[in-house]
């Protein structure tokens, strides 16, 4: 980037709102994947107008602009392949608006989400899209990345709670698509188009969220099983009882004894599956009708169903869920933490296969996911270091995408494509619908400046991509 | 048209599958509003590769494509004003899969909404967005005009409930949006784009959609006010309260004045307002503990509410609200049924603001809507062969967007921009949003082919549109 560019930059932001020491760029050339780019400059508005001013130069300049906020990204998405500028939302951080009548919350980009969640508690509200990276993702991203969480199903992902938003186009330009009300027609969906579109359609400055009524009461419970496909069965039977649970998490074999290897608190290592259900909602009559009847439901399929009687026993068990991530970092140095989503019938079908592919490559898999919504995280554990383990995993990377899309699922829930799936986009979607992607893009974007290389295939496959990122 | 063209479309479609005699087309040059418009001949698809095929010398010839559901449409979008081809969905109307393990149904766009309601219903499920026209109003129609209805506070519009879809590009090439799975970010949502698209960005041929569970248990309440603000009040404290009801429809003093008179029922004609209010749910204690919760609130503000005790009467309830159409027809040849939607707390003083509206330019007008949405329909009653009603018609509807925006609010909640509304899309979304809006149009659509003039603004403005529409 020229200098003049940079003393341009540096006299909209001031000095505290552009970093170019190489020290400071360090931190903003990585992601929650294994990847990294350094940027030549990161840029930390503390406005629309800043941002709508950094757009103008850059299009002028044809300098690649990325999008950031928490960087807890898994597939890649803010890491600067092209240099250029970093842009850090992390400076627009103000919850503007709690509006309890209207049920609605309108926040700048950079708030955490598990502080807006916090908030909006205050007032009896909730917030439901919790990616397990709600201490440190922002809102900006979550919907950037059209974020879900263990809640789905019962829910909704981040798109289900976005009213509206005020936007910088990529050529420096400043809009609002959507607005404050729940039924609106006026025009396209254009809120929509931005949500997941993985900042390179547009900079988000401002979200108007939609909130719901807290849930006052929850109870959760535990299942093991035995066979893997009777845990697949019991979540159908629920759903055909009628049932949504607030959540379903699944873990397999190899995740309840990596989890039990990590706390060493008697998890039932010789069962294949075990399941965590949670119910929630306003009566409490009801959520005890809910849990008892799929306390029911499980007793009949499961080897051990485990009631939780209160609070504590409750967060017991949810323990050994959280515990996923830390226990598994423990194993290998790198970890491709897949995000498959296949129709919830498909679950056991998927596990399995993922199972045999990692013994097939002689991989270590574990892998735990959110069974009621069909999205599974089988995770390869390996070391980037050892370039044939490495082979291995890119080939069973790309099996474990070929087998969900066989299934009826997609490439990814709730992670995005980025870097890491942008090969094997052709795989979940026809060449029609890649090309009219592409179209919108090329239209909104004609300079390909914002967060250039994402989401769509180039000459640089995914084989040599996740691990050697250098300038493209 | 020329006459080959019509010829090379006989070929493709079939004898039947073409129209071509005046008599047929008039079917064909109407919707649900009083515009009309005679198409050059209708077409009448039985395949996505029929309707492809269209598409291809449609664009190759340059002559509009206006797709059509059931033509319920309440803002003037599927009316051929530029003549060319009307093509009617509704010999495309198979239910093709109900899977209750993964809660989807496929169908395609000619299905009526209320066939499929009833179809999974046998499964016990719920397919919940529910327009008025539900009884004659398509899926495809539903999607492409993202259609709501009566309990979309609680449940959603229809955009909540697409998963996927099957669609025809202008140009003539057949993709697929989004998929079988609840968690999708797999390049951008597409799907979402297209819904609410009013027909101007692709044809939709097939859709996947989303069901929940039935509701088993349902309880209704009627409240009647002496004062509108109480009303609004209690909309308000209900909320406040942790309660999201599946419906809340509000009538005003009008409006249940016009019911009265011709369904003589005894409505309390001297009150200001009337609220229905609905509860269901899973469980029965929760469905009653809710409407009793409800109860003790509007008790405090309400003259008088009214549970039903049982189903037959939540029914006799539910025939007031259901009879304001017919009831409304009687009164002048004529309605301009708005559809603003404005956030929830607005809507007592969005009433007021139309009431005053109606009394400045001396029109009858009758308001009705769901409160909880903060959706209103302001009906404003009029002959059309009086010139001069129809001039004050158009200044009152200007007013009444107008005030809607000002309350934070929107032109349409449900109905469509269409050509009623296009004159006034700049008085809800800036230059930077219509200018982005025009860009996907532009860049998918390159020869402006499909539902042409339809949405944005031309120099034909909508004080001329709407009583004079001849060819453009």
């Amino acid at each position: 980037m020229k200098e003049s560019v940079i003393e341009e930059l540096r006299s909209i932001l001031g000095p505290s709102g552009l970093l170019v020491d190489q020290g400071d760029l360090l931190a903003y050339s990585i992601d929650g994947t294994w990847l990294e780019a350094m940027p030549d400059c990161v840029v930390l508005p503390t406005s629309t107008q800043q941002v709508a001013q950094v757009m103008s130069i850059a299009n002028r300049e044809l300098v690649p602009v990325v999008p950031r906020g928490g960087s807890s990204n898994l597939s890649g998405g803010t890491i600067p392949i092209n240099g250029g500028i970093v842009m850090s939302l992390t400076r627009m951080n103000k919850i503007l608006e709690i509006d309890p009548d209207n049920l609605i919350a309108v926040v700048q980009p950079g708030v955490i989400t598990h502080d807006l969640q916090s908030e909006v508690r205050k007032y009896g509200l909730y917030y439901p899209p919790d990616p397990s990276s709600v201490q440190h993702s922002t809102i900006g991203g979550n919907v950037a990345e059209n974020a879900g969480g263990l809640r789905c199903l019962k829910y909704g992902v981040t798109s289900k709670y976005v009213l509206g938003m005020e936007y910088v186009t990529p050529t420096g330009e400043v809009g609002r698509a959507g607005g404050r009300v729940i039924k609106n027609v006026t025009g396209y969906q254009l809120e929509q188009l931005l949500i997941g579109s993985e900042g390179t359609l547009a900079i988000i400055t401002e979200i108007t969220l939609r909130l719901i009524p807290y849930p006052k009461y929850r109870r959760t419970l535990m299942a093991v099983f035995d066979r893997l496909e009777d845990a697949g069965k019991a979540v159908s039977e629920i759903t055909r009882a009628g049932i949504i649970p607030a959540a379903m998490e699944l873990m397999d074999k190899s995740c309840i004894q990596v989890v039990e290897d990590y706390l060493r608190i008697g998890l039932p290592v010789a069962a294949e599956a075990m399941l965590l259900v949670e119910s929630d909602g306003y009566y409490e009559s009801a959520v005890e009708a809910e849990i008892r009847h799929i306390d029911g439901i499980l007793s009949e399929l499961a080897a051990e169903v485990n009631l939780a009687e209160d609070e504590s026993q409750a967060e017991e068990l949810w323990r050994a869920r959280r515990s996923v991530s830390p226990a598994v970092a423990k194993i290998k140095p790198n970890k491709l933490g897949e995000d498959v989503c296949v129709p919830r019938s498909a679950v056991p079908e998927m596990i399995r296969r993922c199972q045999e592919i990692a013994e097939k490559y002689d991989l270590k898999l574990v892998i735990y996911g959110h069974a009621g919504d069909g999205n599974i995280h089988p995770n390869i554990l390996f070391d980037k270091r050892d370039v044939d383990e490495v082979s291995r995993v890119q080939k069973a990377a790309a099996e474990i995408f070929q087998a969900a899309v066989e299934l009826g699922g997609t490439l990814t829930g709730e992670h995005g494509i980025g870097l890491l799936k942008k090969g094997f986009l052709g795989l979940a979607l026809d060449s029609t619908t890649i090309g009219v992607m592409r179209t919108i893009k090329r239209a909104l974007d004609p300079n390909n400046i914002l967060n250039p290389g994402k989401i769509f295939p180039d000459e640089a496959s995914y084989l040599q991509v996740p691990f050697d990122v250098g300038r493209t």
